[in-house]
């Protein structure tokens, strides 16, 4: 047991224990739910609380009284114990962690979030997940993803593929909000796999001191023992804890700064439904099963590449500042159909003439890139810029990085940008998935 | 009358006039319309037809045959005429075109679209808008709206505002699709009016040669003349011509790149829906009323501003270049809630220290900024950047161009930016109004 000092002596003084069902009084407010256990560096002076709506809070002691209402059985997981209890009948899932909220303690003093959980901290604090599975878990990073870097995507795609090998059945990632969406098109590329690989991680507004991490993990934990091998992103599907969707992850995105269901699938349907711990699969997706693939792993990306947002008052100075630096290449997020002001087109002309590959996203998100329509799509065209489709700006970003680490010739790079290699593009148009 | 050659002489032998309602059968499809008059410098060959949708096609004559249905009335407008009639009983409405699809004609022979079209012709385009006012039009510009330069803002405000000193009711904008929500930002900033500013332009696919200019020039003349004395943009609200939508202009955007509906107010509700030619606003938004402020112009702006979107493989050199450069303020679109790399905050300190600020705004797109909830966004406080709040990205550009326009105090400007100047901030949290 961690806790310590004010706590423990609350905890002694109330006759209470981890995993016991307590009820805690304030002045004006009660919480009720199982005792956890608390991380290892977290303030004293709180308890931590699991809800019956699976959410954890921190509770201030000072000015409380407690109860006990229920003794707990023996946790199934041994709080203050590391080893997580394994069963044969049940299949090996791999929880790897990397950071962000889904693992994150709050400091319930100041309101701030930090990155502090280990991986087998998740399960413990996620308890129910033990009925699932059996995990091997481990902390790959414990950095917010604002934080992820391209060198990062590499060291989880290797991890994962490591734990494949190993013989894991599917593979849990639990990752910060902010970038999952480029992580997911990052291991999309970087990962032909036999297995299920989910994304994962918790969206926790500022108003409320919970996380919805549990169902997020839970649910992914199903994803990752199903027949769906591919790199999906599983997070909320509303603003309640009634489902999760299956998004593909080289057409998702953040959508909201704090709702729990602010991924969305762009320019596409989510892969698949979960719901009371079952996944329904878009009967429309012809989707990857598992095994289908054998493992593969290519992790050259070229790290050297820009991205740029167009703008009313954009100069072509800042194109030419990256053919100066030595970029290697820059996907554009354009406006409309895929333009900029055709003052910038000189710039991308040399941008071609010194083997660059420039790519064309649309800053509307939604619809594909069409630069046949009007003259300046025209010309933009006639200086070799090559179409990102219906991709996100994101992905394609993405995919750019990667096209690089496998060519450094032009041409190669454009049919590679030009080939659907992880799903990242649709065939047809999508007029219909929008604002979906 | 401006068609020639292989044109007229194909008119005489059918027995053709403009406005009469004619038939052209290929080999196998048939066009049934009101033949309507072509722009000066269009290509030979083609007759241009008002389909009953509204919709003006072009056909090619070659190898059809073509029969009158019905002649015509003396078409209001005496086509081949510069004249625009005016009737004593009507509201004055002054369109300003700028360019844009909405005043462009297609090349029927390649299928690309050029700006084209004058003011006068987009009157003549569609006739109907004879019955709802008189005008006075004019071609500011006639470029695409990828060409729009913060410079083009001011002159446009500049002459909507001769025009409400010379009496106008109410004003419409032509306008290219791709950056209008940039200039509607501007214009909301610049403007202060007595009557409504509406904005509108067409969203053409490049899979039909039509153009769906002629409801959202219909409906922004019935909004200008309404009691809604704000800046708007006016465009279609669905798939079809069934409605429009008024935007507040700064809480707008483009969110697709081919579908009519692309406009969507973010963070927001649409302030006003119009259907059959009638304006109902939204009960619940507070709008100012005709004549309720007085007419007040401010066009200055600082150009010099930078415009950056975060990622993961963001070098803090990107922030850097804009100091040097001599860059007076940027706008981020960080992630989630308003987040970058931890690696760049220093160069934000510095750009303090400079005496240049620095706004965070969402790639999210929609939800708020808070940087209070972790701890990179309370170190990316603590550097002084400013909150975007619930502002789009492009939004927040464009009024920092103009609140560096108003002031170069570090503190001024931050008022600014934090004060409510054209309904651009929501003042509550906005977490319903979500992809709608």
């Amino acid at each position: 047991m961690t806790y310590k000092e004010n706590a423990k002596n609350y905890m002694e003084n109330y006759g209470l224990g981890i995993g016991d069902k307590i009820k805690v009084n304030k002045e004006d407010i009660s919480y009720t739910g199982i005792l956890l256990d608390r991380p290892e560096d977290a303030d004293d002076g709180y308890l931590v609380i699991k809800l019956s709506s699976g959410y954890n809070i921190g509770v201030a002691i000072e000015n409380t009284t407690a109860e006990l209402i229920e003794k707990g059985e023996k946790p199934k997981i041994g709080f203050g114990e590391t080893e997580i209890p394994h069963d044969d009948s049940k299949q090996n899932i791999s929880i790897v962690s990397t950071g962000g909220t889904v693992s994150s303690v709050i400091d319930y003093r100041t309101g701030a979030v930090h990155p502090a959980f280990t991986a087998s901290d998740l399960v413990k604090a996620n308890p129910e997940l033990l009925d699932y599975a059996n995990y091997n878990v481990k902390a790959l990073y414990n950095i917010l993803s604002e934080d992820m870097k391209p060198e990062y995507w590499v060291k989880a795609a290797e991890e994962i593929a490591n734990d494949i090998s190993d013989g894991a059945d599917g593979v849990v990632i639990a990752h910060g909000t902010d970038t999952m969406h480029y992580t997911s098109a990052a291991l999309s590329f970087m990962l032909k796999t036999p297995v299920p690989i989910i994304i994962t991680g918790a969206q926790r507004s500022s108003d409320r001191p919970s996380s919805d991490a549990n169902i997020n993990l839970i649910d992914s934990v199903i994803a990752a023992k199903s027949d769906l091998a591919e790199v999906c992103v599983c997070m909320h599907g509303s603003l309640n804890d009634e489902y999760t969707y299956l998004h593909k992850g080289t057409k998702v995105r953040k959508m909201h700064t704090s709702r729990r269901d602010t991924f969305r699938s762009i320019n596409a349907q989510p892969i698949a439904k979960i719901q009371n711990r079952k996944v329904s699969i878009n009967p429309e997706y012809n989707y990857t099963k598992r095994g289908a693939n054998e493992l593969e792993l290519n992790t050259s990306i070229e790290e050297k590449v820009g991205f740029i947002k167009s703008f009313p008052g954009i100069s072509k100075d800042y194109i030419e500042y990256h053919i100066d630096k030595g970029y290697k290449g820059l996907v554009i997020e354009g406006t409309g159909l895929g333009h900029v002001p055709n003052d910038l087109i000189d710039s991308f002309k040399r941008a071609q003439d010194e083997n660059i590959p420039v790519i064309m996203t649309s800053q509307c998100l939604y619809g594909r890139v069409n630069m046949n329509v009007y003259s300046t799509g025209r010309n933009i065209l006639d200086v070799g810029v090559i179409s990102g489709i219906d991709m996100t700006p994101e992905t394609t970003y993405v995919k750019l990085c990667w096209a690089l680490g496998q060519s450094d010739d032009y041409a190669e790079v454009k049919e590679i940008m030009q080939t659907n290699v992880a799903g990242e593009f649709g065939e047809k148009s999508t007029i219909k998935d929008f604002l979906n």
